[in-house]
């Protein structure tokens, strides 16, 4: 449990931050090598490395050197892990913005049906009877 | 984008930390006062007010006012923002781990069949023939 809560710090640690993020999707194409991943990112290769090594230690990137070429993976299992942790909350969200949504439009269609019942003359009938 | 960036940045750098996580976890059984939400993290209330102004300035909680008491909510949109961040790696873990899985049980399974099929008499039979 203190493992487990220990990688959700340096999960969501490691996703705080916008490049990293950044990094993290461009690696969702697949294996790609540290220069052309630092390219996009308009950051020299130190800067984008401080990043990478953030997302190694987080468990979300791996490294792997063929010949003089370094390649980065994504590594998924943190991130799903986050997701389960998240998911927990996803009845609140739903329980609030589903429900209330599916409330008005079902008090939106009550209102129809009343209306449809009751015109206006026989409305005016009942209250008067009652 | 800049706007939706900025609000994963916080969320995400509030979720970073255990107490942030045990204090939201409070706050799934409902609306909680003050006194009532830092009682079991034995912490001072000042430093649970530290924590909750990051939760806050992330949008996650919400506090009102009644009487001298102070209640605080939880708010989740920005859970549901991270959430919906995260499943667009979901293909990932999906794909590798899932598929893995599948796979191997599928070659577990095709190699059982085998098996049925080439009785070890018939195979041997067939290794002879070819």
């Amino acid at each position: 449990m203190v493992k487990y809560s220990a990688t959700l710090d340096s999960t969501f640690g490691a996703l705080a931050d916008p490049t990293r993020r950044a990094i993290l999707a461009s690696l969702m194409l697949g294996e790609i090598s540290l220069s052309n991943l630092a390219g996009p990112h308009r950051m020299s290769l130190p800067a984008v490395m401080k990043h990478l090594r953030v997302l190694e230690q987080a468990g979300l990137v791996s490294q792997k050197k063929a010949g003089r070429i370094r390649h980065c993976q994504l590594a998924a299992k943190p991130l799903k892990d986050a997701e389960t942790w998240l998911s927990q909350y996803r009845v609140f969200w739903e329980g609030t913005f589903d429900s209330l949504e599916r409330y008005l439009s079902r008090t939106d269609q009550s209102e129809k049906k009343e209306d449809q019942k009751w015109p206006r003359r026989n409305r005016r009938r009942k209250t008067r009877s009652s």
